[in-house]
């Protein structure tokens, strides 16, 4: 790698814009070239973006004339050999695939800078990863991997609305440091990634599908299948069977309003019960220090999303139910309601338990719905961001929470003297809502017991680093900042 | 320019700070002095910030005693001749339409660095920039151009929540590259925009006024214009012409609640369509090397826009239907009706297929609406950036075609089959639902064809830098890494 | 402080990655040893994230033997002492508490940086800070403040989704400046905060509870309570002590549901009625120079807030209408009245005026409510990242205005003749929309007021930076560019 490598990567263009500043440029010894290989899309970009940032770019292309048209006049289109030759960083932005056809060029890139851009077309987990095997390729050259995240729409219109960050990684920190500095010059936030065994990790990175997202999701919707079934026999077939009532039309709309609030309720439960596992593996280990199983690390991770999860179907269940006067059934129910009573001349009919009932069930539940809603608005990234550590817990845990004690008032008024009414045990099974109210109440009564002031100061306590099998005060000094300490209990 | 501007620009605070570390500035070269010529807010912000950010600044006003007061103590106010002697770098900040009363200090400034920060106060499309005419006025001096697009508002707090990023110009890369030093110093961002020539540009950016909202929310106007006249006629004129019926309570909710979703669900085919007509462009040509025509480009870049004006109107025509059974018209149509029923004896009012259809199109909308509103939280820049382009390809064009097909077919159950149906042809006008369906079905029967693996296979080939006219081997390798290769077939 | 923290802290990383780039990291000058004192969490994602960021790290404990283990392999664990004597800048990771059992390493920390990492338990507003009693303690090192409000799970998973700013101060310029580059080497974005006087500032900022949303959420909460007790005895407590008759059950819905509105359109009020005092102000005194008084400061900051805080009555207020026709109440009521309608044999209940009074109120309260989520959309902080100031200022003053007009309009519909209706006064007191529009109509009356030529034109002049007391030319190119100068007539 020459030495002129760890200059300041600023070129003087001062040749080219005006009469102001010769005197500088001329001077100016920084010059780069940076060379790109290849001429895709990627490599259009990538060009025009280290144009605008101040370098002098020359393409390498195995039919330069035909390309030329592709890139920015300020751009030389050469041979390969000729661009690898001329440059002292050297972007490769072919295929993975045909990083062989460049096996000629490795005595002109010898020594110098390779970064390589590519991605894979499936997810690889067993390596070598294409950086890998480009740095075998060339052991002379320094290779670093980087800029496989970033689009060619980012790259073409600068970073301004996109993520910003390019993640970087080689076992060259010279090259490395080479090219984050080339990147802050582009606009982008450079990351390291540390050792090139780390570009295995990321190229796979653009290939994922949400993988934090896949086993709350699936939690999802197994628990709505099962919810509906149940609710199917509980509130279709049964009237079906027991008396050929057939209520089937209740398929779309009313049994996925009773599944869906069931779902979100549970979920909900799901993302405080790790927290309080966590906090009772604690106390009984008597130490922070521990590791937890890797099922309880997991769950814990995934608060957030299964948080959301539970938010979604609390959301739907909020329209379905606003929507449920609106439908012809509802009409024509309540229209042969009145018909009757009409018929039975009965002038009043309210029932003042059922209105009460329903004034209150309603109020519980949307309030329940607005702290969800504050809570889903928090874990946005740019307002999360904005909110210091206590404001984020006090959010995520003690709204949270409320959220979750309401929800369970909703549910449990919604239910009301009906969970001991045999009439309500269809098939014996036990209407939905007393089966879906175990959880939480299990998880709030939990909550509660840790607010014991024995059982939380000793809590306090361990996750400021006391320990219960040596009570020696030196261990104390030896823990950091509380940031982020109690972690654990929340989402 | 003095050589001082390469070093880094950190200047020793330790003389008030304390004793700790006197003999580091003591002997700390690089004290550099900014200069600030003018003393309106922005420049008050201004001089807060170098302050904060270590600089030692001095600001030249007409008139140093009256303005003292308003800067911290830390800075020195005093005459603009004696600011711009002193000074290393100089920020101009007065009115661009003044920038000629600085004439006198030209030897003082000479060889110096200038930072314009002004903005015009209309959109200036012929040039040449304030920046420009300063550069003619001092061309003995380096302008640069930049913060003109950062308010004195996010100067003063620091660029904690607002936009970081702060554009920069000029034809000295030398000035350029000292100004991005103390850009990156003062906690900012600098995004290169090359020369000069860019100011104008860069003038003009904080006076547009969503430039790319214009023609998307022009469209959703006049389809709504559109569509809102047709239902009129159809649903209001033609029964008071017909049969003197006065139903003209209807328009302001009924006919905008039919309205709402037409043009929701034309916006929807908008954005999927200009993909098929580009597909069908490359498969055409055989190559994805030719550009599209303009329009198509500017319709491709525009489909965000449209699809978030479709899910506004999607949304307002939830909140519209949710509200119909509150209204009092609502209400006294259904008691007539009971009346009707009570009168006629008819005991059970039940209509299954009705039942049915509202409970199955119900449905479909809340699934519809429900998709629409991922796609909605997804395209806020800050969940954007969190997802990888396989991630972002997969909710903007599966779940995207998912949900224009789930609104499909909320429009086709909701219509059933009254397109056959004369009584529904006003005028021998169709019913709204019926042409709006046409350019969906179009759009879904499309992306089906190219689903078929002829055409796909081909289009992939094609997108991955294959050629018709060619067929020669050697183009593929010329090809970079997948990333927004096939960007054309998403939002 | 050693000669070798001013060079740039790049370490080789060669010697164990491969073999591509030994000789550059051979001759790596620049290995720069980071210390880390304490074993705790923080400690250990901050070693983590040196690490992978091209550090050498040396761990101090009390204990190396026990915390071994959980360091990564990388780094080496060793005494207090040791970590003190070998490292070049030394992070102190211990609870601020215990910072006195650090006073024997003084020699081996003499002349060296240190950044004090630690958080207090509680707002401490008297001084003095953690990092200033520790900078009296090691008077011969170098202090800086920081990284407090980093929370170790940003460390460890690297700065991607959460904030990337470091606070940084620090009375010794130099050693501030090497933190900062290794903030940059790790990725995030150091912010300079100026001296070491900062520190008490920015260890109390992880400990504040959303300060600036109390004053508008005790005010959302006042206004509540008084319109809930209000409503309560005009609309509960007025029909039982005249006649007998209860509607307690109107508590949980019905009332709220009246309150919320009315919290909503005084709330929005108050987010528009201090710009129109400022500019009041500002034509009074002829000048803008002048400082507002507090008050008023305060109140033009926290506009934002209380939008929010009025969008989110309206957003609740619109859910518990929408959800007033599913209540039993509703269908009792409805049921009783069609009874009714039979039993007099009244064909056709309709009322023309009540049925255009609601769908008109309905109409505009939907459109007050989007435009009130346009507003709210566009105060999310990466959205208001992308807009200009135009835009922005487009958005909350133009669409603003025109949502508190709307939301006039929907009040006075619902209103319609009923103000003038002596039913209407209960106990001699007004319907709560006679009180409630009372604000809103003198705000969109100031802002019409504002609007006249002669006050506009002068507005507009004063905000250029012309003053009344001196009609003097020349204090106009003092000014600087407008962003922000009109400010105050926005959120």
């Amino acid at each position: 790698m020459p030495d002129d490598m760890a200059r300041p990567l600023i070129r003087g263009r001062g040749d080219k814009g005006g009469s102001r500043c010769l005197e500088a440029s001329a001077s100016d010894p920084d010059a780069l070239v940076v060379g790109v290989v290849g001429t895709g899309d990627f490599s259009r970009s990538l060009a025009r973006r280290l144009v605008a940032s101040g370098y002098q770019v020359v393409v390498g292309s195995r039919n330069p004339k035909r390309f030329m048209a592709l890139f920015p006049e300020e751009v030389e289109v050469t041979s390969q050999m000729e661009a690898a030759s001329q440059a002292d960083l050297v972007f490769i932005a072919v295929f993975p695939e045909h990083h062989s056809t460049l096996a000629e060029l490795k005595p002109a890139l010898a020594g110098k800078t390779l970064v390589d851009v590519s991605n894979g077309l499936r997810i690889n987990l067993d390596g070598p990863s294409n950086a890998e095997l480009l740095a075998d390729m060339f052991p002379e050259s320094a290779v670093v991997k980087g800029f496989n995240t970033i689009s060619a729409w980012t790259l073409q219109v600068g970073p301004r609305d996109g993520s910003r960050q390019v993640f970087l990684c080689s076992n060259c920190s010279r090259a490395k440091s080479a090219v984050m500095q080339l990147c802050r010059q582009m606009g982008f936030v450079p990351v390291d990634k540390g050792l090139l065994a780390s570009s295995l990790e990321m190229e796979n990175l653009p290939l994922y599908l949400f993988p934090s997202w896949r086993l709350p999701v699936l939690c999802t919707l197994a628990l709505f299948f099962l919810f509906y079934l149940y609710n199917f026999i509980h509130e279709v077939l049964h009237p079906f069977v027991k008396s050929g009532k057939s209520v089937f039309y209740k398929m779309p709309v009313e049994v996925v309003n009773v599944t869906l609030p069931s779902v979100a309720l549970v979920m909900l439960s799901l993302v405080y019960l790790p927290g309080l596992l966590a906090a009772g593996l604690q106390l009984r280990l008597g130490t922070k220090y521990k590791r937890f199983p890797d099922w309880l690390d997991r769950w814990l991770t995934r608060r957030k999303q299964l948080g959301l999860c539970s938010f979604l179907c609390a959301a739907l269940h909020a329209i379905y139910s606003l929507s449920l006067p609106m439908r012809k059934s509802a009409r024509y129910k309540l229209a042969n309601v009145v018909f009757k009573q009409v018929k039975e001349g009965v002038q009043d009919s309210w029932v003042d338990e059922e209105v009460w009932r329903m004034e209150l069930y309603l109020s519980a539940g949307i309030v329940a719905l607005g702290l969800l809603s504050l809570l889903a608005i928090t874990s946005l990234p740019s307002v999360a961001d904005t909110v210091n550590w206590r404001e984020f817990s006090f959010i995520q845990s003690t709204l949270g929470y409320c959220a979750l004690a309401m929800a369970t008032v909703h549910t449990l008024i919604f239910g009301w003297n009906r969970a001991f009414d045999p009439a309500q045990y269809h098939f014996y099974l036990p209407p939905t809502f007393a089966l879906v109210l175990i959880l939480p109440l299990v998880v709030l009564l939990g909550r509660l017991v840790l607010l014991l002031p024995c059982l939380s100061g000793q809590l306090r306590r361990i996750r400021r680093g006391w320990e219960k099998t040596r009570h020696i005060r030196f261990t104390l000094p030896e823990d950091g900042c509380h940031n982020g300490l109690e972690d654990i209990s929340h989402v």
